[in-house]
């Protein structure tokens, strides 16, 4: 991402050699495996692991002069605190190793324990993204809960939805249209507006049919879960 | 969507003046409230009304000669069956009021009873969209339940979590490209192999932490549903 928006990559250190020449060859940049090969006169460190490993990590960066970020969701900017300078680079986006992303419209969420060092941030990942935002943590934690919504179970329910395309041999790419479209609604209009279908209709016998054409018991579930909870929200409304 | 593609609309029939009149007006056609009004003479007729009403507009139909649809995803075909000629022009899209469609990629699926008339269909449907498929009762009433849940369930999901970030005045619109992006790669892939987050990663220390951030007790037991459902897809996967 750094990399790709001009920036230059100094080193990238992992535990493992093989894993860290790999990313450096990309990025044209020193592989290391130990902290105490770092160049302490780069101007920025990511510390881009696992986020119960953050804390372990910076433990090491105490000498180190420059910024160090990290890049998670959800571990609070404090979890750095072992060092001088110190801030947060998140960047919201769902990546898999084999679908490229579109750095410039990804929003970054940044954050540092100063003013000058969050202008800093903000300003570098201004050159990576055209969507910028200085979060708190306790707001970019919180986020996260409404990300994991968005992505992680919309997508669920489309992986369920594919799997049940598959098995009653279905053409699954006939509901492309309504999945893009679903998208384009939900980030055009409050998408609370645009609920349709059998449970905003409190079309029970509908229901009860599509519950007695689904086989799949874990599938059936989520089928009743979601589809009282859209009742409730739509009674509420009334 | 057939006035807008080019056909002529002769007359639209509903119960109330007002309604067929509005109606009318916008497609040029003549407003009818009485079945006795009905011009014998035209190719097609439409019945667009709701599932448990469209057998007893048929049943009005009796003596018409042209062809009969209905554009419903789940009524089955014999439900126009007191009618000579019949079929179904099912357009697999969501539809509200304040957001025009692109019909030319909106698929529409169609069905009829002799296959004369299912050609004909197809054909009139190919006027309208590039997407049209043959499609019999029993296969359209289960892609229903899949467009129920690629459609209603993660728009209810989207919908939850618009109303969480306003309730925690967190910026919803830094979601958009996390939506955009999980669209664009469900319909591009299997939505299996994009599955990320806690509960894909059984990080059940952040589902914890979710659950204690959610405050809305329906959006907390769909954050637990949802995050179980996709713990047990991965379990079985391994």
């Amino acid at each position: 991402m750094l990399y790709k928006s001009g920036f230059t990559i100094k080193q990238i250190l992992s535990r493992h050699i093989n894993h860290a020449d790999r990313v450096a060859e990309r990025v044209q940049a020193q592989a290391i495996v130990d902290f105490k090969d770092l160049d302490n006169s780069v101007d920025l460190i990511c510390i881009c692991v696992t986020d119960a490993n953050i804390m372990q990590v910076a433990n090491q960066l105490q000498g180190y002069n420059g910024l160090v970020v990290h890049t998670s969701g959800t571990v609070a900017l404090s979890a750095l605190q072992t060092v001088n300078r110190f801030g947060v680079f998140y960047p919201l986006q769902t990546f898999t190793k084999t679908v490229a992303v579109d750095f410039k419209s990804t929003p970054i969420l940044v954050e540092a324990n100063t003013p000058e060092d969050e202008a800093l941030l903000e300003n570098l990942a201004r050159r990576v993204s055209t969507n910028v935002e200085v979060l708190s943590s306790a707001k970019r934690e919180k986020l996260h809960v409404a990300a994991v919504i968005a992505n992680n179970f919309t997508n669920h329910l489309l992986a369920k939805a594919y799997n049940y395309c598959h098995e009653n041999n279905l053409p699954f790419h006939v509901l492309n249209a309504l999945i893009t479209e679903t998208a384009r609604k939900a980030i055009s209009e409050n998408p609370n507006q645009n609920q349709t279908g059998p449970a905003a209709r409190k079309d029970l016998q509908t229901i009860q049919r599509h519950l007695e054409i689904i086989t799949d018991l874990e599938l059936k579930k989520l089928y009743q879960t979601l589809s009282e909870s859209i009742i409730k929200s739509h009674e509420t409304k009334l």
